[in-house]
């Protein structure tokens, strides 16, 4: 009788989450067509509708129906590790959301969109401190809305969970230090390479054809069209409305062929892992991502350690010339490569390379979670932000759009969120090289076009997860040892060393 | 004091009002996108989402909250027009929703959708007994349906008032039946007439050129692209998401220019109706269509009294001879003029023309009245349509296909709908007539490719009154005369006789 009553309750529990998960679905198309296809004036309406559905999840998921459910289920275990993923992941949604006062709900919103207002103007304005008021004020409510969730050691720690669950400051530091102390000389000794790369840019390469090519290649990963699509947006982005209907965005400019096509990868990798969760389990956790360094590790393994290799050059070359012979008389496979690897300190964290961008964003993790701390103030993040970028590229802004102004993140209130990024380059190079370990074989499929058993072992090893393990489990699981800076940097010095010639 | 109370019950009645309005839009958003961008794998998991949403819609607008706010507000008027038209709509929804009961409404929607299904393959294979009992289920669950809502002579008018509030059997029979007799006689004549319009579907027009002939053509009318769009679509429709996002769709072919452009020329009426609400009354009945009969004149009178009337084709003959000079060569003004109103017999309702389209509708309407009143079996329903047809234009479906079985709306279990089609045209005649009394230069204005003396006319008498006035009170306020077929029938006997030469 009590295990009827178990599955009973766990059903009960389902549908509500399912409805949940539809309702998700539907606010995220309101998104993806707000970035795309809506006209102009839809905009206030649209704010409208976000908000209404917003507020509606947030009423179901905080409902006293699912919390009695909850409450019912206990922490029992006998229906087995998917049922006891959507019942853990939903807990954890209801608590997060029950914790948080439904004022600092509404004050969060409320900064976000005036302090990115604020954040636009400053930035046009190269004015870091008319921005200031508004950076310490999404500050204080980030602290408050720590200290209603709940942490052990820092309230860092509690924004980072939205992000990356169990992830703490002290581990990232772990794993940030030695990377950073790893990744100076390499970019030292390649600012001192006399080897200069081409510069893809000087020719033209026709949009209609980039876009053929884009898909072309998508198609050839593994994405699957009848189950998404391609779009154009400013900002490409990837959009998993749900397992069957995953949309990504590029954008394209006639003289660079390798931002749209690069873009399109990145965004195609994560489309390949939401459309690789397993269907059985469609509109529940057990289909869901687990954290945004697992779902980066996705767009940067098919963006960089496929796309940007070697095998990945020697297929795409032959397509690039049938579809763009005029500028190919420019260009071989060896300047393709490198051309499309080019390292160097730069200001601005989306343009920059493989090797640095880690550096921005080590940067940004350092900075945010003093602050947060109240270790640093905000007016003094401009000097921090200079005196680390001068240590850790050798270069210094010479205005705050190049420096602390240059990302929307802070503004949106997305604290913990950089370190994501470098996480999903760590956790990458463990997946890349156990996948390698496994296949030894893949660089000769890749030049030969088969992308089948990279997608294949995702698939395995990661995406027909979904939420079942934190994500230092699921990569441990995958790779087998325990995670480090070591096959990032070891991956990094293999691929850049022997180009820059050192 | 009670003032004070009720203007206070009111604006929380219109916080709920517009929260169900977003949910609304957001339903109309998916649909939208099902019909236009979604991947094919999509269509489950949308389902899913549109019946999320409905439930969500029913149970808001069912809710006792709403039914607290309602019974406090009573039927005071003391709020002005607007506001009584907000009350009274919402207590419709309200009564109508809470009538009809949930085990119903579950089970219309799946033999809609079973329905469909089986009217889809025996259409395919011409076998209309097979759908027959299909449609003998819907027609009783739409006599179960009529119980519940409530009427005072025959359960026809109570499904006839969701699409056309007021309306009733009777009247409509009132307002056909001289219509079909009039038209008669003029369908003879032009059978009998030896005028043969030229076939303009042996020429080619590039398509990418016919879209961005129908977005000028759309412009120029009024239609605001900077709150909507034209996208492609398998069957054209007018999406108003809101009044700043309404979103046309049509389709091209190539050797057919007339059918996109009258495509979007119908789809813009509807679409100018939707963009022409008070903006003020957004979100709320007073910013919503009254009936399908209302928006179907605004698709006519765009489409046919101004598409397709003369001085329209001396605006876009030149048009047409930039973009397709070749084509042109082969045709004059007085010739497209005929080209675009032939009329002739045909079996296809949406491929039938302005005069011989009413035919087809009074038919529909006559049969299923019949059927839904238990005086037709539903397998008699192909003698009933033969013969009908037979007496109406002379000839005689050789296949179901061709008759009983060629529309969706029936398996969908829209019974009372057909009619609004018809209502809309003797509508737009009474319109048109009043516009022209107010403005005779109108013609030259057009001719000058000027629309806006029509759009202002429209907006002041039909638009920005939203739900305010029943269908039958807004016509007759806008014309000053009670409604009646002889507006179209003169219509159509002063343009069809001179083009068949009577």
């Amino acid at each position: 009788m009590f295990e009827m009553n178990t599955t009973e309750t766990y059903n009960q529990l389902l549908k509500s989450i399912r409805e949940i998960a539809h309702f998700g679905a539907t606010r995220s198309l309101l998104s993806w067509d707000q970035e795309t296809y809506m006209p102009s004036r839809g905009a206030t309406s649209r704010a409208e509708q976000l908000a209404a559905m917003s507020g509606l999840i947030h009423e179901r998921i905080t409902s006293d129906s699912i919390r009695k459910l909850l409450d019912d289920l206990g922490a029992d275990s006998e229906l087995g590790p998917e049922a006891v993923t959507n019942i853990r992941e939903t807990r954890k949604q209801h608590d997060r959301a029950t914790r948080v006062p439904r004022d600092l709900v509404t004050e969060m919103a409320r900064t976000s969109s005036l302090a990115s207002e604020a954040w636009k103007k400053a930035r046009a304005e190269e004015d870091f401190e008319s921005f200031a008021p508004w950076l310490e004020k999404t500050f204080e409510l980030k602290r408050r809305y720590a200290d209603c969730i709940g942490y052990q050691t820092e309230a860092y720690d509690a924004l980072l969970d939205e992000f990356e669950p169990d992830a703490s400051g002290e581990w990232i530091s772990s794993l940030f230090d030695p990377l950073r102390e790893a990744l100076g000389p390499l970019v030292a000794s390649i600012v001192e390479s006399d080897v200069t790369p081409l510069d893809l840019t000087q020719f033209t390469y026709d949009i209609e054809t980039q876009k053929e090519l884009s898909r072309a290649i998508l198609k050839a990963i593994g994405f699957e069209f009848e189950a998404g699509r391609l779009d154009i947006a400013a900002h490409p982005f990837c959009s998993g409305i749900n397992v069957d209907d995953v949309r990504l965005t590029s954008r394209y400019e006639e003289n660079d062929f390798t931002g749209a096509l690069y873009s399109a990868m990145h965004e195609g990798g994560h489309g390949l892992y939401e459309q690789g969760f397993n269907r059985d389990h469609a509109y529940t956790p057990m289909a869901s991502s687990i954290s945004l360094g697992v779902h980066e590790s996705q767009s940067r393994f098919w963006e960089n350690m496929i796309g940007r290799s070697q095998p990945f050059c020697h297929l795409l070359y032959p397509e690039l010339q049938k579809r763009f012979p005029e500028a190919c008389q420019h260009f071989d496979i060896e300047s393709l490569y490198k051309a499309i690897n080019k390292v160097a300190p730069s200001f601005i964290r989306v343009e920059s390379d493989e090797i640095t961008y880690n550096l921005h964003v080590i940067l940004r993790f350092e900075i945010e979670r003093e602050v947060l701390a109240g270790h640093l103030p905000v007016l003094k993040i401009p000097d921090a932000w200079n005196e680390k970028m001068e240590s850790a590229l050798g270069i210094l802004p010479s205005k705050p759009s190049l420096g602390a102004l240059q990302d929307v993140h802070w503004s949106f209130g997305l604290i913990g969120y950089f370190p994501t990024y470098t996480l999903g380059n760590i956790y990458s190079a463990h997946l890349n090289q156990a996948l390698r370990n496994d296949h030894p074989q893949l660089d000769d499929e890749i030049r030969k076009g088969s992308f089948a058993t990279p997608l294949k072992w995702m698939r395995e090893n990661v995406y027909r997860h979904g939420m079942r393990y934190k994500p230092v489990e699921l990569i441990e699981r995958a790779c087998g040892q325990p995670i480090s800076p070591s096959p990032l940097v070891e991956y990094l010095k293999n691929k850049f060393e022997p180009i820059y010639q050192k």
